[in-house]
């Protein structure tokens, strides 16, 4: 117990340690290369969820290209030298179109800068991030990835259920709530239903009470518990506990951007934290 | 022009605004509280992808519990007046019991330390974190999740593939290998492979005969790609371009700990990366 107290006793003495370790994993990454794209995810919101490299990488750069999902708190992270380019939608301004947002990214590339295209939760995880991949290699310009914390798994983090548990489900699907407006063929809700392992559809708001239509008519119980999530590891998060037969009704009013749970784990708190 | 050159000469200036930043970043998270555990998400490997909340977790630990999935460089990060449990399997030393797991972390948090305990990848996406969750509950032990980069995710990343596209996928399944041994009920392999969206398995190589011939059954053509990943994000990461077909073969001499990926979209770079 005396460690304990010594611990507490010299905080300002952890924080400068704290700072010093990791001046050290910082200097220990590789450099930015001018000319290059970063493909960044930003991580869920929270800037605490942020990684190393990604930190790291808006550092360095000399342009930042974002989207509305990245929190404030975050781009206060970005240095005051660096070029910043809001490509998303906020405030009712429309969005840059993605053939736009390619066009930014090539420019910024070929003017020898070093750029990061942060983008909220992982990039690449329902982002269009391999979009912007595709568009890049065609120019001939470089581009990396670095992977985010993506935010379905953060959301059900901060709400305290693991996403996995032995002897309740020994799969977890992400899928995107656009999948509808594909056509119905896009994904399989049959065998998605018929998979009974738990859900979690990003951007799913608009066409949540269809998805649950489908998911009913393929066969998933009604009383399957559901979660919706919006703005989670924010200040502004909101959660809303209902089940696959209450989500038409509980998407009244709920605002995104929102991910949505379906499954047994979702009842973790109650049936299990207990244990 | 002229700033990127300016920006490159002052490389150290740059270093010590970086740790200036960082520790700002770092000042505001909550500290940790005595007697709580912490489970945090050491990320797939590479200290690089460690979020500011594992690392300042780290750095305010009294006692760090790990397992053999936490690369060294990232136990390097834990300040040397932190007590060390490597309760992971390594070398042929057989792994601590996860009742001896439990029981430790509930040891040290009632004599009141400040405990972390640190997962490879992301505490619970198939990490058993939840069964250690209910373990620190039953005891009446606070504990906090800090979720990390799951290791699928980062793998493909790393192969420079993006784990979802449009007009490929419009979801992505994370299941564990060890559904086989739960029983042939554990998971719905004929839905799976009707869903047709890309599969990350974990921990996938001593059964990957079996599920490639459950897929195959299901009606999942044999000639869709796979790709074998392992100790993603470190020194000793390894790639194995197969099919469904092949993961058979493939399997052999492939040493663990691996990934398998299984779906159209990990042939992105052979068919897609020049647009």
């Amino acid at each position: 117990m005396a460690d304990l107290n010594d611990a507490e006793t010299d905080a300002g003495d952890d924080r400068s340690r704290e700072a010093a370790r990791l001046a050290q994993a910082l200097a220990n990454m590789p450099a930015l290369v001018p000319g290059t794209v970063v493909l960044a995810g930003a991580g869920p919101g929270d800037p605490r969820y942020l990684t190393l490299a990604a930190l790291r990488a808006l550092g360095q750069a000399d342009a930042v290209v974002h989207d509305a999902l990245v929190e404030l708190a975050l781009l206060a992270l970005i240095p005051p030298r660096a070029e910043r380019h809001d490509v998303g939608k906020r405030g009712g301004r429309p969005s840059t179109s993605q053939a736009e947002i390619d066009g930014l990214l090539v420019r910024l590339a070929r003017e020898g800068k070093r750029v990061v295209r942060l983008k909220g939760g992982d990039p690449v995880v329902f982002g269009r991030g391999g979009e912007e991949m595709i568009a890049l290699a065609a120019a001939g310009v470089p581009c990396l990835l670095i992977p985010g914390v993506t935010a379905a798994f953060a959301g059900l983090a901060e709400a305290g259920i693991p996403a996995t548990l032995r002897g309740v489900n020994r799969a977890v699907i992400l899928a995107t709530g656009h999948s509808l407006q594909d056509g119905p063929s896009a994904l399989d809700w049959e065998a998605l239903a018929r998979l009974g392992q738990p859900m979690l559809f990003y951007m799913a708001l608009r066409h949540l009470p269809e998805i649950a239509a489908r998911l009913r008519a393929g066969g998933l119980p009604g009383e399957t518990p559901a979660l919706m999530m919006a703005a989670v590891t924010t200040q502004s998060a909101r959660y809303r506990h209902t089940t696959l037969d209450g989500l038409a009704d509980a998407v009244d009013g709920f605002q995104g951007p929102a991910i949505i749970a379906i499954g047994e784990i979702v009842a973790f708190p109650k049936d299990r934290g207990q244990g």
